[in-house]
């Protein structure tokens, strides 16, 4: 099949590109960028040599839909938004890498992004591409809205939970993330001298994922309410949410490994850590980078029934490109895991 | 002042050395060391090579008490216990950075440490060395017990909160810590290439810092009670807590500025980072690098009143050397910065 | 085919599992490990949990004989010597990881290694498993013995060179190296605050990996001389090789790459990476991670005939794990690129 | 003393501040930047909130020359040429941190960095700042010119052997540098996503330092020539030089040991690293962080008459802003080590 991608010249598009190359039925035949029109790929996605001589072209819509049965859309917030209509309209398949087709409720984006949506019948054609919690509505949807990465993996950590109904309604997440998932625009805050060696508390309260994860939380338990917290970290890949949540009462470590594990029951990209030995105890995002897993864990003070789930994902895989592919496979009958069960690499 | 440091060899040893080179007042004289007892210091300390020739010395609490006034106990927890009776019987000076006297009801030590304290009584002779907190009781100390790194910078965040009653009595607190507050022992967990680049929950709950957090918040109101989650990340130095509460009416950011400045009022190492331009608009650990300050911030979500505040330190100087020295400065009535005002290092 | 790993605890054994994981014609059945036999290989190679149920084993030949057609030993350097006799008897087809069959001539083993090498006999029964300079050799070889990894790279960037007689028979070589390297043992050298951040020079002069290189490219020019200094740098994985020649005359910068490239045409895994823009303008192991290349590039001062060549690998695998499994390919008539043509993850 | 700082914004404005808070004859009255003219110091340079209310001011000589004793140039390359002619002629003593008066020769200015020098005969007014080797006529002169950070490092490992005669007239010099010496200015190379992990060579032939390395050394050998690579490392602060060489005949590390101990004999700010045990047994930035020594070490193949020296600094402070308060120093006739004798941070 051949594939677009339009936007390919930021970290996302160079993860698409990457593990499109991997997956045995997609060819990358249109990765565009303004900025480095005719520009090898691999000038610019350098781990890339050797594996592509595609260059980037710019975006063109007509060239696209003539040549490409699938695209992904991973432009900056705010540039969806002009494409979206010709791409819905003329039924190619489609998942959307921003923020502007996540949230179903048009308010939502006057609230969290300070814009008034331009196209709120279209909203509710995308799917939020979950596939651990919407896999058949992914199945038979066209458009797919891929999630924010600390969206998705607070939402994989939180969801059993809330669905389960043994916790109160409210979670507070303490997210820790890697240098990548703030894009490759150079400034100040993101020079190597400046940002690394950090722990830098960036958005304390109001952060925009906010809206999505309680939006998706409250599919499962009506009103789920959360308090999200992003923190930048020295890493350049990865995420880890440790969400602080109080049980209902006094359940055992027993009780709430059967809500995790009968919720994920079967799911191929859901792994759980909890050991009592060895040096990754716990989820670490560590253990993840370049996979398409999410690691799930847990620990409870039954005395202050204060139960701490820990999340982690590579923000670029399972927090992006790799979702994106999961649910591609998904809308195009492949099989799920096609082209993405690959082993973490480890040390890095 | 001639000066001795019990178990020199250890970050806590080398930067009470560094810092005591700073001090007008001070000579070390004795620093002990059982494992590299003869060796330079700065064979071990390598950073201290060209500013002393002292060698280390097998621990002889005589030869102290002969030759020193004030010593400082850097030894490992559970090591202290053995020479403390015989150094405050002696009426040394003491500050002692091991956990063995911190906590001021034996019950704890067995709840949280698993051990019977052999000296229950002398527990009430130690102060906290705290001294933002406890500035008065340090002066007319002759034993002083120097705060874990984690409890001084998550207690320095929430005293004016507890003290001020506007929020419930329940702190969640998320500690990220670098890797020097692990101590010298090598390990597999520590080793570069597994520690490196990690973002690891190591004590999601029952981290022993809690009995000391709340035994200090208690003091300024009784009961409160916190949940301590510790991640190690990819640094070597510095701790940053981030604390989530609940605020027990609507209170604007003023209202909790008041709070914050009025309790600290006149402290020379509390600083307040806020602002809404810049890269450091909140508490970092990475502009804290060798200095003796607790950087405090904070943001709150009114809708929820949902309060969050960021406190960060150099885990080896405010979280250690630096507040031991500090408290010494009160005990031997020096003026409290005396060697301590150095700014912090940037960048590193 | 069913592959056994003698010492899979390391992280040679990790990558060895990792990439074995991913290629169509194998199985690992056998992993042994003394300290950790029967724990599950996922609690010590903790990315891979998911992926395999096996369990560490305690060393059995006989069982690796019955059971296995293939056999990488990844034992400690002097371990591999114990069990080699055995195996080459046996006829199974074994790639060795340790130095221990590295070098042709015994004497340098007593030179280099200080010890006396048991097994004269079976050093001329190994190949040196460089691909891309043995591939006839390896194809035919039952024994190979996978080079150390500062010495692929630098052999790699230096073999084309002393090839042509372009250059005088003298190189110095500059590498900088991961601390993946070092492999798992904990120490205070290896600790993550002391081991973080240096720019450490560990073996100035007289580096054993010396034996290897010379020997290899005094096979393309006899007597050809190296001068290698290491030093260790703060990442995990990745080495590069700066090297240092003199042109024996004035050539120009078509000249040298005609070098390169006639020398490596249509070499799977050699990428030559030399780029007047972008951030990548030379090999960098960044843009490698994960990867089976070497990347290979250079510069010259014509004024001075002095030629810079800067080579780098993921020392895991085109320094270890893949190059032995690029070998096992050939020594199987596999194609030689089966399993490893995967692209390197970035960024990371 | 009332000390301006012209161009103070920057790392190394930030690092001249911070050491003249700490130097007990000066006081920074005047810190200018265009860009964050009426910004608090603090919030640029965020380590020193506290220890300074001083506002960036634009820049204005008049204002200085009416209120300074003592100016610091810490411009950018280029632009320390358009205010130095009206600097001179005050008589104000300076320091210029640019390149723009490092090389006596107009000449090399067209050679190296592509611009016909404005004011040849200013050049011969400064003295290039490196106490180390031009004690006395720095304290005679009222314009110095400190050194690039690679140079004084290369050069104060250099300096002793080619006084000494015992090597030949040239050295391969391979520089690996920290972030903090690429500036402030943001870009995709020093992007914190790209730049952490690298190894990166970034001019491996060609460096601008070359000219000032070998104006230096041919002051004590004539024609002594270098050949200089700079790679980029993943750390923040820090250069450490390796410099290969050849002995001219068989010397013994004793004899190289003096060559080096008489050059430096009596001067406060280099030490020797050269040690048989203990983890830092050669040269390390990692030990030097913050301070303003010079570390030297050396190890020697002798059958090759092989000497590869190590040299180590702080960038910013013996590469930059400690070397310039070393020569102010010695320019006002106080005390050279005056407000620098700082001991090293560790472990950061």
């Amino acid at each position: 099949m051949q594939v677009g991608i339009l936007g390919a010249s930021g970290f996302v598009g160079g993860e698409l590109l990457r593990l499109l190359l991997l997956h045995p039925n997609t060819e990358v035949t249109i990765a565009t960028s303004r900025q480095y029109e005719r520009d090898y790929v691999h000038r610019i996605h350098a781990n890339l040599r050797g594996f592509t001589d595609l260059q980037f072209s710019s975006p063109d819509i007509d060239q696209i839909l003539k040549q490409c049965e699938f695209v992904f859309t991973a432009v900056p917030h705010g540039s969806a938004l002009k494409v979206m209509p010709t791409l819905v309209n003329s039924g190619i398949k489609v998942v959307d890498m921003s923020a502007d087709y996540r949230l179903r409720n048009a308010k939502d984006y006057e609230k969290w992004y300070g814009y008034t949506h331009p196209h709120p019948d279209l909203l509710e054609k995308f799917t939020l591409g979950i596939p651990e919690l919407r896999k058949d509505e992914i199945k038979n949807s066209d458009q797919v809205s891929a999630p924010g990465c600390m969206a998705v993996t607070s939402i994989l950590g939180l969801a059993p939970l809330a669905h389960s109904g043994i916790v109160e309604k409210r979670a507070i997440i303490d997210a820790k993330v890697g240098s990548s998932g703030a894009g490759t625009k150079p400034s100040l805050a993101t020079l190597h001298a400046e940002r690394y060696g950090v722990i830098r508390p960036y958005q304390p309260v109001g952060h925009r994922h906010t809206a999505e994860i309680e939006q998706e939380l409250s599919a499962y338990s009506p009103e789920f309410e959360i308090s999200l917290s992003a923190h930048a970290v020295n890493i350049v890949r990865g995420i880890l949410c440790t969400s602080y949540l109080t049980l209902n009462r006094d359940y055992s470590v027993q009780d709430i490994w059967k809500v995790f594990r009968s919720f994920y029951d079967g799911q191929p990209f859901i792994r759980f850590i909890r050991d009592r030995k060895g040096v990754y105890r716990y989820p670490d995002p560590k253990i993840l980078v370049g996979s398409n897993f999410c690691d799930i864990g847990f620990d409870v003070d039954r005395d202050r029934r204060h139960l701490v789930v820990l999340s982690a994902t590579d923000n670029l895989v399972k927090g992006a490109a790799g979702i994106a592919i999961q649910s591609m496979n998904l809308m195009m009958n492949y099989e799920e895991t096609m082209g993405l069960m690959l082993p973490p690499i480890h040390p890095v």
